[in-house]
């Protein structure tokens, strides 16, 4: 079937995303028109697809791990590929902002949603000027199956292997720190870097350089590249980010801040630490913006 | 000056374009902004934009060469980078299908048009189910400069170098020929192919497979891959499926066809040679595919 479609592309920090409404469920979109949407070349393009789908509307939603009926609104994501996906740091803020746009959900600055996602429910605050967080909940480092200890990662235009860190924050992370800008701006990231021992199904690679001083106003400062896996070289890696800035208050040191300042080659991100009940949660925050909408036949 | 932008998107075999309107020349863009059309990921996106500006208010015009009272259309093409650029043999065919589509010029199939480019008025037909055919103009080939005749060009993917047949379609090609498909499906283009020794600014470089028979029904029929100079490969390049048949044609001998089927990434060429007062003319035959359109702010 043949449908005229309404859809609006958007990004944050250059993560970009088609996005559909879908409220009542009615949509039959096969993974073949998903594909077709985040196509560059002959459909609309992006890194990924966002359908808008409430969660009584989702059948799947009910067996979710931590289904919560607070969560109204689900954010169907779909891999470039048209493969279905868990979460995306960054598309869940251009997911609100769209449910924003399209008064699909009424907010205003401070005001807290709880999202559904295939990863659980995700809390996303609005924030200033078109920005918003979300709590990306607990993370983990040290794990064996992430990053042995003696795990060392290669690139092209990187003179030896770095030393890797590896840190889950739902998806595994590789975090590799590297000396100064020079190095970070002479990688080579057409290629994926070179993983010794290879380990797990793969993974997001962040090679990081600390600012210069590290931490100013009390905010630790951090630029980055990301190395997505299956992807290759991406703008803005959200979960990469939070990663990124964790392990870099890990070699830090006690003294380290909790919150912080993560420059990507799509823009500016920031992390935040902070207890609950269950542990440290890490957030993500940033921008999202809504660049332009259509109608296109699927 | 930020305006409210409508533009439309097509593409044509893969190679894909933003199209804007400016019959009377008002927009005031800079390359910025054609940049920021092109770009994927913050933008739009796509391997290039197309302005329509009638040659009436495009001051240039009177400046070029041939300047043809009887183009009342300008293609006013910009790359990716937002520079412009002379002509793009995809590209136009998409140009002639969206101002059909906005109703700036009526056609029925068969019609010609001629339509002003950088590199000189085009002669563009209507064909059958979407299609159109240009006239690319005159073809040179064995040009020292083009490709010298000891030059061998190698890529990853590819045991040994192979021997390259320069040819100019308005812009500088360099064609190998390997041996079947299962060499062509090798080939990795993410690395430029490595030529020697290295000529001219730069060089697109199209690899061919001929089809098993050759010429079917009296068309010839090849497999292409491109490499675009300063861009890496692409699912298609209208010059480069001109090259490629002219170089098989030239390796095929006497008895050869003078129209081919060019099979690239994405979807299929026609290639047909015929006599002209001039000299000898190649054109191009394919697809051309509006997606949607719509508004952007700029």
């Amino acid at each position: 079937m043949t449908r005229a479609l309404k859809f609006t592309k958007g990004h944050g920090t250059g993560n970009d995303f088609v996005l559909i409404s879908d409220p009542d469920g009615q949509l039959d979109l096969t993974p073949r028109d998903y594909a077709f949407l985040a196509d560059r070349h002959v459909g609309v393009g992006g890194d990924g697809v966002i359908r808008a789908v409430k969660t009584a509307n989702f059948p799947e939603w009910s067996h979710l791990l931590d289904a919560d009926p607070d969560a109204e609104w689900f954010m169907d994501y779909r891999n470039n590929d048209g493969s279905d996906a868990e979460m995306c740091g960054n598309g869940i803020r251009v997911y609100l902002a769209y449910l924003l746009a399209e008064g699909l959900v009424s907010l205003k600055q401070g005001d807290r949603i709880a999202i559904g996602t295939r990863a659980g429910v995700k809390d996303v605050q609005v924030g200033a000027n078109g920005t918003f967080r979300v709590d990306l909940g607990r993370w983990s480092m040290g794990d064996d199956e992430l990053a042995p200890a003696d795990a060392v990662i290669g690139a092209h235009g990187l003179d030896v292997a770095r030393p890797a860190l590896g840190i889950s924050v739902g998806n595994p992370h590789a975090v590799v720190a590297l000396a100064n800008d020079a190095e970070l701006k002479a990688l080579d990231l057409t290629l994926p870097p070179v993983v010794e021992p290879v380990f797990g199904p793969g993974v997001n690679v962040e090679f990081v350089v600390p600012a210069e001083p590290l931490v100013d106003d009390g905010i630790g400062r951090i630029s980055m590249r990301v190395h997505e896996r299956g992807v290759g070289e991406t703008l803005s890696c959200g979960t990469g980010a939070a990663a990124a800035a964790l392990a870099t208050r890990h070699w830090a040191g006690a003294s380290a801040p909790h919150n912080w300042r993560v420059e990507v080659p799509g823009g500016t991100l920031g992390v935040q630490m902070f207890p609950t009940e269950e542990g440290e949660h890490v957030s993500l925050s940033g921008p999202a913006e809504l660049v332009y909408s259509g109608i296109i036949a699927v």
